[in-house]
């Protein structure tokens, strides 16, 4: 599934006065020794996350659109907002007269820089909050700036906060502590693995500040983020300390003492201290205050700018790819183990919603709302089920060809034996992190939806099936996912896959399968990551077809240079509907593909079902995974 | 084919002498105002060419290596030189011990200015020819080195020449003048192009250093440089004025001067001045004197550092690929007619030399080198025939592992009926540039032999036939030439294609088919490439298939978003031998490529050997095009 946002209002926001107190912000000496012309807010919050709590949601205050992506500039006389196609109608929609929006992407469309460049007077200041601003976007837009006059500066008071009168608390939810049985990792010897990728690299400190790699470290949850189990906390890791910066309330929680170790250390270097989440900029001051000539400090070129600036430029080691996010994404045994199961446990769900379809939809009363709320349901009856891992998309004909549909209640439609329905859902388990899309027809499929889906199906069985050598890139493979639509003369204009977290973020790099990522590290044995083809016929109909896959090695006939192959294995295994496909098209390699992989469904998810006593759905599974011939 | 070598011999230079001198000039008041530290010398030449003249090869000349790649750093105390995986062999062969090889690519390698900072004294000056390094490599080096407390200058006297004591002249060949007829384009209607696209951009100047941009705006060649039919030039191109810089000897061929209008220019703005080739500086500096405060000059980022760095900085428009490159590339209908007759024309080149090794082979007195002799002997009896577009790759046996073999008399083997022959080879004909790989045997291939030549048609298949959208980049299409290798566990590590200029170098950017490039610009109509997949067995066989293919429209069922869709067209005409094929593993619709590719060799070759009168090599054809089932 693609990107996602939270619910939309399609009404515009107005924001005539907040404008005017954003703009006395600007020139006010409780904040700035001297005033800004001009104030950016981006997206994101300090972390970087794609998903952000209610509390950071500034760009969406400050405008009144809230899509994924987008940038807002207010100067003393406009206001100006940046996003791309995917959001075009919705920011036109959700911002009154006071903003002009940018298409990013059009031709005639400036460049932040550059509408900044055109339109401030002579030196002027242009404000942004330096923890929300990644590192590498300061350096960009600063140099830019500079280049014209003027100068980018770090306003310490969140601009956006000082007039954002009724703005939520940040969440500061439950820890949860993950075992073993889970993990199949200590922190402990999380943080040993880290120390030893550090002292091979000659690097003395790590700062840690995505959310999910610090839950990852610590085998800890929470729920700050909506689908996202991670929580607000900052880390600082030493050769010989540990330092963990968190809401202190958090850690009154005895499973979570005894999980830290927090009262009963086992050894010195394991003992973490815990300092409010507030503090990681001072305490890194302090760090960086001790440090030795050749020290080195490692922390990602996409952290903010803040904590980035921090740490003294000769000392200061910003890598693309942090060592958490690179050891996170090559899952162990247990890992894998859990995603495998939470897999068998969504099937189990996407089987009984597909049964209950079947029946309910000739009465003409199920929706795109309301088959979400049925599969959300299926899956709360599952073990250990803790939430969506994304809103779930779900959408009837014309909604299914826009790609980051979300059914609203004024654009909901029902179901029917007439159109396409696409329904890309996934789930959070205690275990693991689903993601699935699959594309059925509850009638008669017309000839052109069945060729369509028939291309989507041959591109996503050529990736999930190709062999490739050990250390190729993912990007290398989403050609594959093409080739038989662009022999038609057909395409999708989204990436092919994404990692996937276990029991973390449904999104995760550091790989992917697109044309458009070249900064995607190898594939390895062991990552976990989506194969999601899809062709959309604006105003008819849309198609996906996806499964989560896991990289595991293969063994070809021959092993050049002793590289070593690698190969998928679906985790998803939910049946792909027959009726949509043009069976004519399939190759025979195409269709053993297919038929292999029904009877993994049957015979893994039916067992389950009949565990589970669920004698409907597995009915309905034991019909879909019939052999084609 | 790769990219190539001079001639090589394999016992090491003794440089003790010449390093003592190199060291003393590091020291000479007489070419600098401070002592050196160290000199470093690059491979190539003032502009950037792939292939360079003998007076040009200076890395060579102080370190005794040969090879197409390579940077030499000669210190106080060390002499080192970096390449790659390609020449550590040749390089540890033609090095005396005086040198250190650094084998780029191996974990254990430094960076040169890794290296350079862990040996240099304190506050160091290390020098090089600015004319020759490239300005982003300027950059690179002199931000690593001043991060360490030294710098890099530049030495405007070249130290090498300046211990080089019978260094060839600089050749000043005839130049040919090339009419509409060969060039589709007066260069009065590129320039005005070229125009049309600076005022596009709102630049005022463009400074032109690739010769074979210059040969091409011009429509005129040289042979300056073996192989490669370009003459040592610079243009500076205003608004009003053609600068051209080139030794004025060369504007003594009346020839010349008639075809640039040099005594009587139809219209200012397209009269040309000549100036002397080495007052390109003084003039750069001068048109930069008299630039207004929004003039910019474009140059490509990859041309020299001392033209690059006349240009004031907030003038200067640095750009990866010049008009003259984009332009270049694109292929008009006369150029593409060219292209074609000069394909034709080399297959029948080389249907005569495959018809009389068939013949020769047999009496056991053929060898590599006389067989690359026979083939330019075929050639050169073809029309407007001017020499090789590269030294010919031709090689038996084991030697066909070697990606980059060319024979010398104590390499070369004698071809026979029991070893695969490879074949990489190509010229330069008035009317077009060709470069075609066959693979073929004379007697009984192995079942292993047929199999891995069947991959690799199977990959050069899946390009050559590929149906893809406009706008796609050539690295997008790299795995379908590999994805048969792979799925049997094998693989070749070099990438899949490269430009094709229309009598002019046989390697041209923009475009290309790589994994590796992804600074590519998308694939057009009208491009030319290369498709030459293959795999090599170390110490035993290589395997290469390579046509020049253009890329057209295509028309499948449907055209998503209007976008319109390319593939391929193969210029070359040459059969492939079905004697190497495995026919079991071919589809129906590979084996329907090959017989359509066959069929089209025959009509067209077939003709012009009738034509031409070549009776066996006409019996040849129709026997090697015979359908397949």
């Amino acid at each position: 599934m693609g990107s996602l946002d939270s619910d939309r209002t399609m009404s515009p926001k107005l924001t005539v006065e907040l404008l005017r107190q954003l703009r006395l912000a600007m020139k006010s000496c409780k904040y700035l020794a001297e005033p800004l012309q001009a104030y950016i807010v981006p997206s994101g919050d300090a972390h970087q996350s794609e998903y952000i709590a209610p509390c950071d949601c500034r760009r969406e205050f400050i405008c009144g659109f809230n899509g994924s992506a987008g940038t807002a500039i207010v100067t003393e006389q406009h206001a100006a907002m940046w996003t791309d196609g995917r959001y075009f109608l919705q920011a036109s929609q959700q911002m009154d007269n006071n903003w002009t929006l940018m298409k990013m992407g059009l031709k005639e469309t400036p460049s932040q820089e550059d509408w900044l460049i055109s339109i401030l007077p002579e030196n002027s200041k242009v404000g942004v909050d330096p923890w929300i601003i990644a590192a590498d976007q300061w350096k960009n837009m600063s140099k830019a700036l500079s280049s014209a006059g003027h100068s980018l500066v770090a306003v310490q008071d969140n601009l956006i906060d000082a007039v954002w009168q009724d703005r939520p608390p940040r969440p500061s939810t439950q820890l949860m502590t993950l075992g073993l049985e889970l993990t199949g990792m200590s922190w402990q010897d999380k943080i040993t693995a880290l120390r030893a990728k550090m002292r091979e690299r000659k690097i003395s400190w790590f700062v840690a500040t995505a959310l999910d790699e610090i839950a990852w470290l610590f085998n800890l949850r929470g729920s700050d983020i909506e689908y996202n189990p991670v929580f607000f906390a900052y880390t600082i890791v030493g050769m010989n300390t540990i330092r963990l910066f968190v809401d202190l309330k958090r850690l009154a929680n005895p499973a979570a003492r005894v999980h830290l170790q927090l009262d009963s250390p086992s050894r010195p270097e394991l003992s973490i201290q815990a300092f409010p989440y507030e503090s990681a900029y001072t305490e890194l001051q302090a760090v960086c205050a001790s440090l030795g000539p050749k020290d080195k400090v490692w922390i990602c070129d996409k952290a903010g700018c803040a904590l980035t600036q921090v740490i003294p430029k000769p000392h200061r080691s910003q890598i693309p790819y942090t060592p958490l996010c690179l050891a996170k994404a090559v899952k162990n045994s247990t890992e894998i183990q859990g995603m495998k199961i939470a897999h068998i446990k969504d099937a189990v769900a996407l089987c009984e919603l597909f049964a209950w379809l079947e029946k309910e939809i000739p009465k003409g009363t199920v929706t795109e709302i309301s088959s979400a709320d049925k599969a959300e349901e299926f899956r709360s009856q599952q073990k250990d089920f803790v939430g969506l891992s994304f809103p779930t998309i779900s959408s009837v004909g014309p909604n299914g060809a826009i790609i980051h549909y979300r059914p609203l209640p004024e654009t909901n439609r029902t179901l029917s034996l007439n159109e396409v329905y696409l329904i890309d859902s996934g789930a959070q388990y205690r275990d693991g992190t689903t993601d699935v899309t699959r594309t059925v027809h509850f009638g008669t499929p017309s000839a052109y939806e069945k060729e369509c889906f028939t291309y989507v199906l041959k591109g996503h069985i050529a990736v999930s099936a190709a062999v490739f050598p050990n250390g190729t890139k993912g990007h290398l493979l989403d050609s594959f996912a093409r080739a038989a639509l662009w022999e038609a003369g057909l395409d999708y204009l989204h990436g092919t896959g994404h990692g996937v977290g276990c029991f973390l973020n449904v999104h995760e790099g550091p790989c992917g399968i697109s044309y458009k990522t070249f900064a995607d590290e190898p594939l390895e044995a062991g990552m976990i990551v989506s194969d999601e083809p899809g062709y959309y016929e604006d105003g008819s109909f849309g198609i996906r077809l996806e499964n989560v896959v896991l990289v595991v090695p293969s063994k070809p006939k021959h092993n050049y240079r002793n590289r070593g192959s690698l190969t998928f294995e679906p985790l998803t295994l939910v049946p792909i509907q027959v009726k949509m496909m043009n069976l004519d098209m399939l190759t025979q390699k195409e269709r053993d593909w297919v038929n292999h992989y029904h009877a993994q469904c049957l015979e893994t998810v039916g067992a389950e079902l009949k565990r589970q006593g669920r004698k409907e759905a597995l009915e309905w599974l034991i019909r879909e995974t019939q052999p084609i011939v």
